[in-house]
């Protein structure tokens, strides 16, 4: 069916039942009454809408492709007028009200660290927006420490060693990167910008490092990576659906994509996180992931958008489905969210391609610990798996010289999460921007340290001593022996 | 005496002198001139209200039961005018004022974690309330230090095990419970909501667990117990009585009530802390608890509610005594207030059948170490003591992740006070919604740290090395052997 | 000469120069000119007055009976009206002025422990006062640990003790006391009171504790121990004099004065602290110590009263002057200053009668330890000083549980010096109330750790965990071997 | 030619081509059109001025013997009128704003100790003066550890000895001084005051201390060498240049100059430290350092004057140049930014005359270690480097205990830099009273720990443990093995 007839929004909006439901969404009709029910969001997130225009919940998570592609067989036509609602920038809900009022940014020239385009963030965007990106679980321990513990770990600057010139290039899993930096997989890049992960994926491919796509991105992968030139190489951060049969598909669709290199398994979130500042901002509930599908709601818990995005995450996957996962895929497959050199010990046991040892930004389990407290438990208890495994980190990097001392301390390279998301508050402009200035912190740290290319980066380089009383000494510590670790 | 005479207030006003005392308690009037030497808060605390009316201030801590048990047989008559105090919700002292004068609690259903509770409370309870729950011995260093104790202990959380489904039942002293979680003993529930202990009850028999009565409950026992379905099992917290007939009378009662399964000696308060808000605030001297007797007054120290509340507690009570505690009651018997790996092992000694670590939420003597402290100093010194007895624990606790802590620590469950306290704000509906936040929150932590049922928590699955600096080695420590304990 | 004549101030102004000096004091007239030279403060301080009344300036820091013994036989006669400058309460100068306009001070019977004596003390006394009282070296360090350092120490509470009882009796140099606690050497008590060290006295002796009189009170010796019951005991604290002659003529007058029981060497000012609060109040230079003789002082390096008090200090007093101070008088000699394990031990061997472990309140040097620590250090380094010698301490002690923690750790008694300052603004009245304050302190917390008399105190109580990796070794620690210490 | 011609502004601004440039500077006209080409600070920071008069740019940084040697053959003439832009005090940029409105300077008198100085020029010197002095690199993290780590260094403080002189003369690489104290390296001087280093070494000189001059001074290095008495000993900060000629030039005029009696190389800034305040001001592009050469910009990266001063320094400078260091002057040569004690032993192996510890007063590597630390650790590992080389030591000394800790531990004197600049504000004097300020401040600690000359400092009088856990104790620590440093 094309779309030549004309229609009113009087006349769609009598089509507002389950068994005729009509929407209007970027001037076009679709006939929407079978696809709800397939809706991976879930039926009331459209029916809400049936016999109405939702351009603009839509267009605040889809990407325009995904309903010309989906529902290009339900088209009726096109609506004569375009309605209020559908005006951009118009804030309709309490949860996209500003923080305050000034939300004109700064000029992008005057950010010079990553605390500036946080700073910007934090008066300028939505409430929800804020409260879903720098929220984190219950009391905020974890996610503070996590850039505290860098500020306790000192530098041991050589001198008179030549730097006149500094090589930042290595690779992750092959791949080769300008810089031992990626972007750590977070959800609803949309939420910032109105490109979303596009413009993320045109800032770091520009100045050459790699992006780890979410599974709860806003926009469809294909999409994503078309932003990029051709042969970039991206990573994809999956969340194993409790339909396993969604996920085979999925993994098959990627392989497909030429651009993906590594599937990255998130296992530090079995649950979810009480995020209280989420919770305490109302959702939208037009809000829907297009590749989890999991859609924004209100209930007795609070609004919490993480809670609700993480709904179809599979909370039996165990050690034992790696075999499966390896059944599923051919690209080499790394763990996100490692969080005790036992775990990472059997990671390399059952020869995993990589790990990330994270706590997800402080987001699932409060006072879980530093993920560099777990590069430095590795040294005492696990030195091999340094050389079995590449080990990546993330977690409170802010600085070139938290970049530094990760890579001091075995790291291969460093993930960063809401900077990049803050700084796409300016677009991919920002993105480069913010690249820039991290590859500058790093090199006049690697300067100053006496180091011209990252092989050079060793633990002699660095006084861990400020946290290293804070890191068990094998599997358990004083009191407490581990208990034996079924492969099971 | 039947009720059948019509009395004005104005009649009742010559009934003023101890010769000849009438009260007017809720619309009766009651000749009480030989009850009032009986009275277990003095026979001054009557006096005053003798020839008025008594009942806003009988009302704050006394159930409508007791006095019509006890003074059935002086009932005078009605009184034909509802005087003007006893309207409800009327302010008429000092310290009944509120704290702000914002005094509209916010929804229930906007509480999502203990410390909104509280924070509601400190805005909308009355003056010397807050004081009373709130405050702690002296410079609140041990009240505080109880909450931060348990932030610096790290989880070393495991990952991809199954954690579809999560057990959190368990047991205290044989008794089944729906959560490791009890209501620690806590005084004068009345003060924060009419019904007082019954709607604790109600609230956490709803959710299946336990409360330890205090023996300076507002309400009588039996009430307490009526308010829960039968069979729910309670826990009775003892303070010895100077008077030891008195104890050894409460304790023949106690046996007759069906519901108390066990009685927990305190022994953490031979003498009164000094709380210092509290003896600011003045006392309403009209205050007397029913089961303990202590009647509130102000005195050159303050008004402490606390202090005078303590009068009656035995400060010879000693080892010794335990025999004489088990000739008095055959119920299991517990120590609440255990502060040393020392006494502990002298519990197990004495063939005590459970001991809760406590520091009476830093109330008794400040500076003494969070119990959480003393669960660490046991496992270097008296392991043995853990399979000996069961062993409980409160301070501090406000978290999910705090419970599973303890947990992993050996304690077999935890006790919450002023938690409870604030919630019951809300009546047994916020005492039910408060159980309900923390199940929530201990099942995402069981989840997140990688178990499904208590039985595997375990010391490995916690990372202590930020306090285990401050646990003592042994008895004593490097320049202090302590000396041995006689048991005499 | 006696008092007959009448004189009118404009008589007397015309005696203003260095060879003809009246000034009137209290409504007397007399000649200074001879006296003046022989002035402990100097000739200035008077001649500054010629000509004029002096009354206010003169009782500030002087007793009435001195002028009146001294100047005896140059009295000129009674000037017949009353200067201006003489009413009481009259504020004359910046200095005097009140720090803040609310100077009524609250009824004492609201104050409930040292801080809230600290409180009004700063709100209510004069500038100056408050400065010399609260100042210490340079940037506070010291003076703030010294109070921190007892809350880093838990205490180890052990239970079911027979505690009805509490005895606190004490001896220092076989003087009885009621309490372990005696008031340190504090100069110019004048300064917060009109009774100064008279009021302390009365307020102590009527607590039956122990006062040390410092070298630089505002009344003569015998004054203040004529103003307590006869036989009580006082000790001393002796600054040694630059001109030797005037500290063995001292002696000699002390040792005629039977209530003086020891005396006590300063050994921890050789020099004057920087006070820099001290400092930058510009000081009233009519203030004269009776018994230092020092002056009052605006320099180049500002109105430190401390600084200039003690001009009069011997610094080449060594270990080889502990012959002659035997020499000079029969009573037991302590030093009060002792800083190290190594000097307590060298006092041990000289024979000295006790110790005192001290910084001055932080006002000597600043970075000096708390003299907790040095009770440690000594517990590590050489226990046999504990048994030699009576070890006493001050330094931030301000609760009853300081007391006993100190105690526990080995200390004979405690000294407090700000806190009865602060408390002489209410008058003897204040004094004995923050005696009583200090002992309900100290009672509550022997009980609740489950002693009854001092000498159950002991290590094993307290957990100095907290602080324990402060304490040096021994002479030196890791890289510093401490080199011998020449008796010479 | 001589200066006979009479000129009017107008006449002169008709001359403002690359090709035709004439400036004028204090009333004197100069032809710059070829000087131009060879200025060091670049060609455009002239031209900007070309047929203008750019005194005031002029006078703020260069002195007025400059232009007349370099540019006397270049005179033309003198205006016949004083421009508007020349009256002195003028402000005529943003960045010369001053920070409050009150400007007013209190008397010198009223000043006590650093911080007094600090706060003065923090509200009254320009906003850029402010930036560039005070900031550092990223989070200020070791410039505020620098000091605080003093501050957690006890003394040990021996009492009874005799104290009554003080000596506190020492000598550096032979030079005698009246304090083991010298003037750190710091640039630009003449941003607070006119006569900047001049004014510097009047007042260090009057006071019997060392400067150790700049390389990027705003004075040449002759005057400043002039404004002090004959003899008087200087120290020279080297910035090696990238251009070795221009380096191997000024080491020959140096030599020449007899003032100079050692060469301090700096090591610790191969590259711009990022010090964000700095950056955040803009700069005023007038600026250019004489000796240095560097002119003031602002480019996307900020307006930072310490990053764009910093351009010339050769980055490729290693071990291997010290042969050719030796070979350029005879006179002794030191390190400046030694921040390990594995480089402390490498200038040791080298023959370097004397090492001085600091990291560059935090502003080039943020989280670089306090340069006590280094001390620390050299006892730790290398002992015998102490006895090899002189060590001297910065960053956060602003107390005279802090000079007589870093002396204690082997330090042989101590270098100031901010608080020098600060005082500078009130000229010579203003220097002359710091260091009275701290010569006071030294003597009264050293009278405190009981010693009377700086030879009987040592490692006994100092408890380090505070900071003893931070300190590594070899060439690496548990996990990192310090991989061999290779000479070459």
């Amino acid at each position: 069916m094309t779309a030549s007839r004309l229609l009113t929004l009087q006349e769609v909006s009598s089509h507002n039942t389950p068994t005729d439901a009509w929407i209007v969404v970027n001037g076009k009709v679709y006939d929407v009454t079978e696809f709800m029910l397939e809706h991976p969001g879930g039926a009331e997130a459209i029916l809400q809408y049936a016999g109405k225009d939702a351009s603009k919940a839509y267009n605040e998570v889809h990407a325009l492709s995904i309903i010309e592609t989906q529902l290009q067989e339900r088209l009726i036509g096109n609506v004569c007028e375009t309605p209020e609602q559908n005006k951009p920038n118009e804030p309709h809900l309490e949860q996209t009200k500003k923080l305050i009022l000034e939300d004109s940014k700064p000029p992008l020239a005057t950010i010079i660290n990553t605390y500036d385009f946080e700073e910007v963030a934090s008066k300028t965007v939505s409430k929800k927006t804020w409260a879903f990106y720098s929220s984190a679980a219950t009391d905020l321990i974890t996610r503070d420490l996590n850039k505290a513990s860098y500020d306790r770990i000192f530098f041991r600057p050589r001198v008179l060693r030549n730097v006149t010139k500094v090589d930042t290039q290595t690779t992750m899993l092959g791949q080769k990167m300008s810089l031992p930096l990626f972007v750590a997989p977070a959800a609803m890049a949309k939420m910032i910008h109105p490109e979303g992960e596009k413009a993320l994926a045109r800032g770091v491919t520009n100045q050459g490092i790699i992006q780890c796509v979410s599974n709860n991105a806003s926009f469809p992968l294909g999409e994503i990576i078309s932003s990029a030139p051709q042969n970039h190489p991206f990573f994809f951060q999956l969340y194993v659906n409790k339909d396993r049969k969604k996920s085979e598909k999925l993994m098959k669709d990627i392989t497909a994509l030429d651009g993906i290199k590594a599937i990255f398994v998130t296992v530090d979130a079995p649950a979810a996180g009480k995020r209280e500042a989420d919770e305490k901002v109302a959702a939208d509930e037009s809000l829907t992931t297009p590749m989890g599908g999991s859609k924004a709601r209100n209930d007795r818990k609070g609004g919490g958008l993480g809670r609700t995005m993480g709904q179809y995450v599979d909370p039996s996957l165990t050690w034992n489905d790696i075999p499966w996962l390896r059944s599923i895929t051919s690209l080499p497959i790394g763990l996100k969210g490692i969080q005790t050199a036992a775990d990472a010990k059997i990671a390399m046991e059952y020869g995993i391609d990589a790990i990330m040892l994270s706590n997800h930004g402080g987001r699932s389990l409060d006072t879980s610990p530093p993920a560099i407290f777990i590069l430095l438990e590795l040294h005492k208890t696990y030195p091999e798996v340094f050389t079995a495994m590449e080990i990546y980190i993330d977690g409170g990097i802010r600085r070139g010289t938290d970049i530094l001392k990760a890579l001091c301390l075995g790291a291969k390279a460093v993930g960063l999460g809401r900077p990049f998301l803050y700084a796409l508050n300016y677009g991919h402009e920002g993105v480069e921007h913010l690249v820039e200035i991290l590859r500058d912190e790093l090199e006049t740290s690697m300067r100053m340290v006496g180091i011209t290319n990252l092989a050079q980066a060793h633990p002699g380089l660095v006084n861990t001593l400020g946290v290293d009383h804070l890191i068990p000494g094998g599997e358990g510590h004083q009191y407490a022996k581990q208990r034996p670790v079924a492969k099971l």
